[in-house]
């Protein structure tokens, strides 16, 4: 049922998902896809470190970054068809999974069609991993018994689902969703959400410049706009949030008690 | 922000997601700590070319399995702070990622209460790669932009999602939920799901005996109880399951025009 490239000579296509960011979370399967390329094609945010990781292998850069534009979707179909027709072995790095709001399911049929061999990578998802990094679990026994994951990047894409799904029933997960923010905010406390709802935002999630800003659903949209940061940021909104704060606390006074043990023992 | 056990002397724990199965699936920072480990506490279904990256650390079984009693979660949390503390390097294995249903966080919080140096590995979860193995994106752009995952062991955890979601608004993923797959069928039909509405059951994914029923919602009752296998099993409910059984047909009629192309070629 699996399909896989495994040991085929050549002439096939890998979509590959990169994990949030950090190179220590790609996969092993990620790694050994991308030492064999011949052929790199991979999106905006991929850690160089990464990259490198395909040796000599040819690179083309196809994302898009805020304000410029991407590489036509029907326009990389036909590069990954065509080069993999060609005999090459080629990696199609996605950050995050390939079939998390990757458009990987849209390169798998194109790959289908065209009767390429091809394989799916999963990849660590910022839709549980982001948070998870910040110490935020985005299940818990007794706080959240299921989450919810919606792209912000169009109204259509979450209001279906945040209009109807019952106040502080999951957790909510945004992904590409800082610059709605406010409208999610305004979209869940019109029906029936709390403002007091916990919320968290989470940018450059597993790099070194991570950030994490916690708070209330009434403060997301202005905690969202007043970054000037260009870093992807996940939203998380619900009570796990919290839990993820306890953590946070009971490490700082851990650290306080050892600091006082060490003053102690003196 | 993040925290990490890298470089520590000993006398830590790491919470570490195994993924679905595959020992390919593991992260790069999953197999770093087991091959640091001096002890491994473990799950059920880990496989044991997993477990053997671990070297000659000790290894404890906790899980659970169908039937038999799992370790409480009291006596695993203070099993870890123990270790830790007699300066042992422990990894706690978890099947997927440590916080979707994982009670990770419940092991995080004791850890941190108790002063342990700690952090979380992320893992691929199945709540994505499941389907994602059998060729179902989650999402999919026109089909689905929103998907929820939600735990099939008890009712009260499923039901208010299930009960007020908007019906085909999002992909829904139940984990451990072949026993509810009835109840949840008609939860969902109760609530405005139509009975055609499309529907996968993978077993074992990203294993060697991985299974992949289709089907639809009216169906997905009778599919969950003929099984006999004892794998875990993850449901999906929506629209993208179509999208696999375009990937399956088109690459049947694709291996059949290759099949032609090599007769005609004769």
């Amino acid at each position: 049922m699996t399909r896989s490239v495994e040991g085929l000579p050549g002439g096939w296509v890998a979509l590959v998902g990169a994990g949030p960011g950090d190179p220590d979370l790609l996969t092993r399967r990620a790694v050994k896809r991308l030492e064999e390329a011949d052929l790199v094609l991979y999106d905006a945010l991929i850690d160089p470190d990464v990259l490198s990781l395909a040796g000599s292998a040819q690179r083309i850069y196809v994302g898009k970054r805020a304000g410029r534009p991407a590489m036509r979707q029907e326009l990389i179909n036909r590069l990954l068809v065509r080069a993999a027709r060609s005999g090459r072995r080629v990696v199609r790095l996605k950050g995050g999974d390939p079939f998390v709001f990757g458009r990987g399911g849209e390169e798998a049929l194109a790959l289908v069609a065209a009767g390429i061999p091809f394989e799916v990578v999963p990849g660590v998802s910022s839709a549980v991993a982001a948070a998870e990094l910040a110490g935020i679990p985005v299940t818990h026994r007794g706080v959240s018994a299921a989450f919810v994951v919606v792209s912000g990047h169009a109204p259509g894409a979450y209001e279906p689902v945040l209009t109807t799904l019952a106040p502080q029933s999951a957790t909510v997960v945004v992904l590409m969703g800082l610059a709605s923010a406010g409208s999610i905010a305004a979209t869940l406390t019109a029906h029936g959400w709390t403002p007091a709802t916990a919320a968290a935002i989470i940018r450059g999630a597993s790099t070194a410049g991570a950030e994490l800003w916690t708070g209330t659903l009434a403060e997301l949209a202005s905690a969202a706009e007043q970054s000037e940061s260009e870093r992807p940021g996940t939203i998380v909104i619900g009570d796990v949030v919290r839990v993820g704060a306890m953590l946070a606390d009971l490490e700082t006074e851990s650290e306080q008690d050892e600091a006082f043990g060490r003053a102690a023992a003196r």
